[in-house]
C-alpha cells in the first residue's frame, strides 16, 4: 500500500511531503507536535492528545491550522489512506512560512503536517519479559518542557547517549538530583510500600497523555498514587520502575546506570497497568 | 532579479526551496546555522562563521554537508546568482532526512540549505542617533547556548516580548541575576571607568563572531577590556551599552526596561567600534 502524508491541505505521497525552508518549524523550532498511537484501528487517547495540542498552541500563541474537528477528520482520513491499523500518527503544527525574523510573523497561516507509520510490535517480547535499561544524564533542556515543541535536540542527545550505552532510554536528572522524566517518556516507580510515584506536572516535565490515563487507571484500581519527584537512589530501592509514553504504554525498567531496580525483574503493577491501558484503548470507538 | 536558494546540491527559485517533512531540522531542531553579512560585496567575517559552523557540527557530531571549501564556493555562487551586494547569507545544516527516531540516523547525508536576502539599511538612522531600547526577560534556554542550533523558540519568545514592549531586543537574565546575552546578539557595556565589558564565552552564551572581532578591534585600539558577567544595575550605571551581532555590528543601547543607560545617549566607544568593524570588513577581499 502506498504511503501518504498530509501537508497544508494536500494528501501527498510520503516522499514528496515537504515544507519551505523558511518554515518556522525548520528555522526556529517554532512548532509543536503530537504522536498518537493506533491500536487495532483505534486511536489511543486521541481526545487527550488533541486537547494537549490545543494547550501547546495556546501557550505559544499559535493558531490552530484548522478547527480541531477538521484536524481530527484529516487524521482519520490519512490513516484510512495509509491502511494502517497498528502504528502511529505524527502531527506537527508550526507558526508557518515567513521571511526569517525572530518575531512572530503577522497574518501567516500555520503549517500542518501529518504522517502515519506502521508498527508491527510496540515492544519486543524480551523488553516485556526482562525490562529495559535506562541511563541517567543531566537535564539541560529549556524551562518550558510542559509545551510539546519540536525543540528536541537535548532529548535527541540524551537518547543517543542511552543508545550508545546499550540502554533503551535516558532519565534526565534535575540539578536538584531528582529525576524529571525520560527523554521521550515519563518516569515512574513503585515503592516497597506499593505506592505508585511519578513526578507532578509542572514546567519541568511534559504532562504525558498516557501518564494521565495511567494515573486514572491506577486510581480506579485502588493503587495508592503520589505525584512527586524522586531520586535515582529511591528508584534503585523501588520495587518496580517503568516508563510511559504514547508508544511504550507502560514499559518495565529493570536497570538504571547498570544497577538493578529492586530485584531486577519487571513487576506486577507495571504489567497490570500496561494491560489496563491496552484494555482501555480496545474499549474505545474504532477510528 | 530573481531570488535563488540552494538546497542539497540544487540552486532553486526561492519559492521552491523545500525540505522533506522528516528532515531532522524540522522535527527535532537537530540542525545548526550561520548568518553572514554582506557589505558592498564582501562577506563580513566569513572565515570566523565557517569555523564556528565547524565547531557547532563537531559538538553535535554532525557531518559537514560538503568540504568547507565547497560550502564557501556555493555561498559565493548563490550570492552571485542573487546579485546581492548588501544583505545576508543564511546557511543551515541539519542531520538530514530519516524516519522519525530520536537517535542519530545511520549513514544519512546532512541537509544543506542556503538563502540570501537583500538589506537596504542595517540600522535605521534614529537607531544610531538615539540608540535602541532593550527589555530584560528570564533566560530559560537550554544548557548549550555555545552551539548555534536552530532550537530558537526561547529567543523567539523573548524577541516577541521585546517587540510588544516597543523594544528592539531582549536581554536574557541568568538565574544568578547577571545578563547572559541578547536573544540574538551579545550584550556589552562601557563602565564609567571606560572599561569595555562583555560576558566571557561559556556554555551560557553564543560566542559571537562579531563579538570576537570587536574584542580584537578594541584591544588593537588600546581600550581596556574585561570578559566577565554584569548585572542590569551595572548596565544602567554604565557610560554606554550596546549589542553586537552579524547584522547589527555594534548598535547602541540607551534604555533598559524603560530606564536610561548612563545619560541615555549613544556613546563614543560604541560609535568608534561600529566604524572600526565596518572599516575592517571594507578592507577584506571582495567575495
Amino acid at each position: 500500500m502506498a504511503r501518504w502524508a498530509y501537508v497544508n491541505g494536500r494528501y501527498l505521497p510520503h516522499r514528496q511531503a515537504a515544507v519551505h525552508v523558511e518554515d518556522r518549524g525548520f528555522q526556529f523550532a517554532d512548532g509543536v507536535y503530537e504522536v498518537v498511537t493506533l491500536l487495532d484501528g483505534r486511536f489511543a487517547d486521541l481526545d487527550g492528545h488533541m486537547e494537549r495540542l490545543g494547550r501547546s498552541l495556546s501557550e505559544l500563541r499559535m493558531d490552530w491550522p484548522a478547527a480541531p474537528r477538521i484536524v481530527t477528520m484529516i487524521a482519520r482520513e490519512l490513516v484510512r489512506r495509509n491502511g494502517v491499523r497498528n502504528g502511529s500518527l505524527y502531527l506537527q503544527v508550526t507558526r508557518g512560512v515567513a521571511p526569517r525574523d525572530f518575531k512572530f510573523p503577522a497574518d501567516v497561516p500555520s503549517t500542518l503536517v501529518m504522517t502515519v507509520k506502521r508498527v508491527t510490535a510496540f515492544a519486543k517480547p524480551e523488553q516485556l519479559e526482562k525490562g529495559v535499561a535506562v541511563v541517567t544524564v543531566p537535564d539541560i533542556r529549556w524551562g518550558r518542557r510542559d509545551i510539546k515543541t519540536v525543540g528536541l535536540l537535548a532529548p535527541v542527545l540524551a537518547k543517543q547517549q542511552a543508545a550508545e550505552s546499550g540502554a533503551y532510554e535516558a532519565w534526565l536528572i534535575d540539578p536538584d538530583g531528582t529525576v524529571t522524566e525520560g527523554s521521550s517518556s515519563n518516569a515512574w516507580i513503585v515503592t516497597q510500600d506499593g505506592v505508585l510515584v511519578t513526578r507532578a506536572p509542572s514546567q519541568k516535565i511534559l504532562n504525558g497523555i498516557t501518564r494521565l490515563s495511567l494515573l486514572r487507571l491506577a486510581r480506579e484500581r485502588g493503587i495508592p498514587v503520589e505525584e512527586r519527584s524522586f531520586t535515582m537512589e529511591e528508584a534503585l530501592a523501588a520495587r518496580e520502575a517503568f516508563v510511559s509514553s504514547a508508544g511504550t504504554f507502560a514499559l518495565p525498567v529493570t536497570r538504571i546506570d547498570g544497577k538493578p531496580v529492586g530485584e531486577g525483574r519487571p513487576g506486577p503493577i507495571t504489567r497490570m497497568l500496561r494491560q489496563a491501558y491496552l484494555d482501555y484503548v480496545a474499549g474505545q470507538v474504532p477510528s
